[in-house]
């Protein structure tokens, strides 16, 4: 990752990541997981941790095989009242807006740019998708780089007002560098775009962009005077959701996670994939509980569904029965965000 | 990875993996590239590994950003006279065959039965795929993987007579082990199937699964007996060759490397993908001129095309006007394979 126009916002964004990796650094000596409430869900981490990495343990796991898989949105960070990524194609439409003066009677461009995100969204998938395809292709994979950089390093949560990138979940980041201080090589595994995640999650996560799974638009193979680019297309290639999960996990890793970690049915298939298998498994669910410090949503907690990120009652039956861990915000983690909220 | 059906011939193999990690490492105090002579090709490798990784060297780079692709037919293994991969197809014809009574009467299959691999291929591109799609798919992710580990450890070159095993570059396996002790992060980049390396590269190469690249089929997720699987389907995924190889770089990696490696026509666009951008890049040729120890062949050898690995002219002159290094296996190896011969 090159951060190769610097500006006050990524300063920001490097002094925060600097800042969380400083606060795990420090407290590791005494608690490597210390926004962790002592409870089952912390013990049951440690102890996984334990079992497959101590030499003659009978669940011992050589470290190539200690492959960690995480979801993004609800898992790692924030993704209410949508989707990040979300937020950013609805500010890019307002962006290019005036070199796309038809927009201001097509939908579902219209709606959008009136502010009226319902009226835009009432066109379902389809309606996303043209809204995906207008903001996220048409330019190379290194422009489409640099505009994801420079919108995160700013971009704001709508309800909160807080910036994205510290809406990141602490307990989550701890766990991420823990797994890797034993060995784990940790990968996100995400339905969210491949492209909008790796330009800023080695810097917030520790996860290099050779270790982001997601959904992908196809790129062309182009040479502009000389130089070889990638041209983004306004063509789906993969969606990293569900069913999908497993089949990008062994496209890119070719090996089978032994822990996985999600927050809704999205993650269904790659929680199941993970724990098939012979040796020791982990999986765990993240239940949104949490309405004073984050967000309370979804049918598991009896709330209606928001759309996004939905953990409904029969994962939450699955969880129980594979012996899954479902972890409480409210219960299980003693602070949320890296800046003590 | 997971040896889990240890055998004699998965033995051999691992005696070979452990014989060229260790001769790579009793020789790495004096000469990191042991089986290279001296001359340009040599100098230059070490001076772009100097340059880059040396702190302080105006052509340094970050560890994150050393990240260098290589081809694997008739770059890091012998080729002819087919590829490896199309050996293992028509032997899981012979297999297979039993329970296929209709292939007796149908191309390409009656003729590849018969031995007649001309036959058989006259049907193009279409009985290619065809036989592809006959031996690769129907059964799990991981029944494909043990099908080829087996396979591939008694595996033996139709014109040597040698294992395909032992029939790997020792100067490639030396300058790939040269690079990730420089902190380099090295892949493979194939137009073979992704699934038919990953199963003996991190044994061979050293280069584990999630850093394999290549060509695949498309896979399904399927729940069997409360055991979560990947269905391997008849159906083309990917092409990782010529311009789908920048495309999967980026896909996978979601960085540009900074070196390449490879033989032939279908790794021009990854060249030209790693040398386009800033700062020190490199790239490299291997030229097969070497008829007495291994083969010599292609046009840019002005001998005939054998339709395996081509490297025409036009690239030869690609690579001189680029800067790029076209070494030859006859006057730039000491030795080719890691016995010695």
């Amino acid at each position: 990752m090159q951060f190769r126009t610097p500006n006050i916002a990524a300063a920001r964004a490097f002094a925060l990541g600097a800042l969380v990796a400083f606060s795990v650094s420090a407290l590791a000596q005494t608690d490597p997981l210390p926004s962790w409430n002592e409870g089952a869900a912390k013990q049951a981490i440690v102890a996984f941790v334990k079992d497959t990495t101590t030499q003659g343990s009978p669940k011992f796991v050589p470290p190539a095989e200690r492959i960690a898989t995480f979801d993004n949105d609800g898992t790692l960070w924030a993704e209410q009242p949508m989707y990040v990524q979300g937020l950013f194609a609805l500010d890019r439409v307002k962006t290019l807006a005036p070199q796309h003066p038809e927009w201001k009677t097509q939908e579902p461009f219209a709606s959008l740019l009136k502010g009226d995100l319902a009226g835009a969204l009432a066109g379902g998938d389809k309606a996303m998708l043209e809204i995906v395809m207008a903001t996220h292709a048409g330019m190379t994979t290194d422009d489409f780089q640099k505009i994801v950089k420079d919108w995160i390093a700013t971009a704001r949560n709508p309800v909160t007002k807080r910036p994205v990138l510290e809406m990141v979940y602490q307990p989550m980041v701890e766990l991420l560098a823990y797994l890797r201080a034993h060995g784990y090589k940790t990968f996100i595994v995400s339905g969210g775009g491949i492209e909008f995640m790796r330009p800023w999650a080695e810097q917030v996560y520790g996860v290099p962009p050779e270790q982001v799974i997601g959904s992908s638009i196809k790129t062309k193979y182009e040479m502009r005077d000389g130089q070889s680019v990638l041209m983004r297309l306004p063509e789906l290639n993969f969606i990293d959701d569900k069913v999908g999960k497993p089949v990008g996990i062994n496209q890119h890793i070719g090996r089978r996670p032994i822990a996985a970690f999600g927050n809704s049915d999205g993650d269904q298939q790659m929680l199941e994939y993970a724990t098939s298998g012979s040796g020791k498994r982990f999986a765990m669910l993240v239940l949104h509980d949490d309405a004073k410090r984050e967000f309370a949503y979804g049918p598991a907690n009896g709330l209606p569904d928001s759309k996004v990120g939905t953990f409904t009652p029969a994962l939450y039956d699955e969880a129980k029965q594979r012996g899954w861990i479902v972890i409480s915000m409210q219960k299980d983690w003693k602070r949320v965000f890296p800046d003590g909220h």
